[in-house]
């Protein structure tokens, strides 16, 4: 299978690797608008060759999109003019409903298949690509019922190369969630890290005092900007719901601690614990 | 050296674990209020024995203390009574100004060291000990010219042999640093997990969604309660402040949010990006 792949930093290079050693792709087509990003996927074999948009529309099986998703909701639309209706386009974007909508009445909107793969690190560009980033991860397929069905099976079992397991749901519903289990988490982060480098201006300080627990927390702070901006504007209300809740808990914490309420702190920790049940067993 | 470690959970059975290890004990008594865990940590191997407080007082060379910021409040004055003028006694407590102002005019106060080792996990009690939690980590010692020369140099030794840096600073100074580095991470992520189980009471969808980056911001809300609410109870001020800022600048992200300022947003980001110098390089 010829794969294109547009957008060759972490999430595209890790895949390009991943579908070359599941046999999925025979040859893997490489595109990026940042030339440093191409040249080092190329020298580093993370992709074979290198087009432009236009031409892989046509040299390809599958296009994957791994751009940020303001870019997926520019050219989606274009490339579906461009390809055969054989071919397949699927997008790895953290937000589902606007791209869907954007294409919700094209003429090859059953090419198309909405996907979020839950996997990724802080890192960026193709040198943090990671040849088993997706193993024994989830990946989150939205409306797959206006995909075709050859389509659609094509990239199950793309996802079934990367030993990923598939869960389908509507788009709505992905944002909604996704905002509290994975958006809300990054602005927790990108917050916490601005809050703490705000106050300490000592670096070393923080280097010294920091443990894993600090890190662990924070690690998501590290994330890019120019993939993250975009994310939050296009699933704006979701998360605002979800970051108004939040503030509210802190502003209750706060209140338990001013007023030296151990049992409400007690009681809001004991809640809290539950996590541990989710994650551990689901 | 005889060691009495008082609070065998995750802290004290990892430094007894480590301590026998280094050969710094040849003998670790366990004091703990939790028969479960004082039999658990004889039946494991972690203490060699055990005795009530007092006992233990007369017997050990050193008395560690592994336990609640609040029980470390409740005894130490009373442990400073009964040991003989060459006992040493070291707590492990997350705040350090209050436990320091306690006994701050004991008569016995040379004898005490006023400590805190940088290191934990999310979890609890004995059987969650682990022989190198502290190895290669940091230690806090605070208003080490109130100890007495031997006693520091006993304490500072016991780190040592754990391959334990040390920084030393006042206890003022730790509590408020402390704050911002490590109790502000842990409402962050107590609160993050309550605002994602009050939303998401369908526990297979939250595991079904939540990639490593959720995973690592909620981990600290798996923490015991029973340890935390004393220490923001005890560093409460500190606290307060950090997390009013913390608020504050959850509500501009919200805003920048709300308003599709997306040049806002993505300033915020770069400026906690920053966050990953800091923690790689010290």
């Amino acid at each position: 299978m010829r794969v294109a792949i547009v957008g060759t930093g972490l999430i595209g290079g890790s895949l390009a690797l991943a579908l070359k050693k599941s046999a999925f792709a025979s040859h893997v087509i490489g595109i990026d608008q940042n030339a440093e990003h191409l040249e080092k996927a190329l020298s580093l074999k993370i992709i074979d060759d290198t087009a432009t948009l236009q031409e892989a529309c046509h040299a390809a099986d599958i296009i994957i999109l791994t751009i940020p998703v303001d870019a997926i909701s520019k050219v989606l639309s274009h490339i579906l003019e461009y390809i055969p209706e054989t071919t397949t386009v699927v997008d790895m974007g953290s937000t589902k409903e606007k791209i869907c909508n954007d294409i919700a009445f094209h003429p090859k909107r059953g090419c198309f298949v909405a996907a979020h793969p839950i996997a990724g690190t802080e890192n960026t560009g193709p040198e943090a690509a990671i040849v088993d980033l997706f193993t024994g991860k989830k990946t989150i397929i939205c409306e797959k019922e206006k995909s075709k069905p050859q389509a659609l099976s094509q990239v199950e079992k793309l996802f079934r190369s990367l030993e990923m397991s598939i869960e389908y749901m509507t788009a709505k519903d992905h944002d909604l969630h996704i905002a509290y289990v994975s958006h809300l988490s990054h602005i927790s982060s990108f917050t916490l890290g601005l809050t703490v480098l705000e106050k300490e201006k000592n670096e070393k300080l923080i280097f010294n005092m920091a443990g894993s627990g600090f890190a662990s927390t924070v690690r998501l702070a590290k994330s890019s900007p120019e993939m993250w901006a975009p994310i939050f504007n296009q699933n704006s209300k979701n998360i605002s719901a979800a970051l108004g809740t939040y503030i509210e808990n802190l502003q209750a914490f706060k209140e338990a601690i001013d007023t030296n309420d151990l049992q409400k702190t007690k009681g809001i920790m004991q809640q809290a614990n539950a996590i541990r049940k989710v994650l551990d067993k689901g």
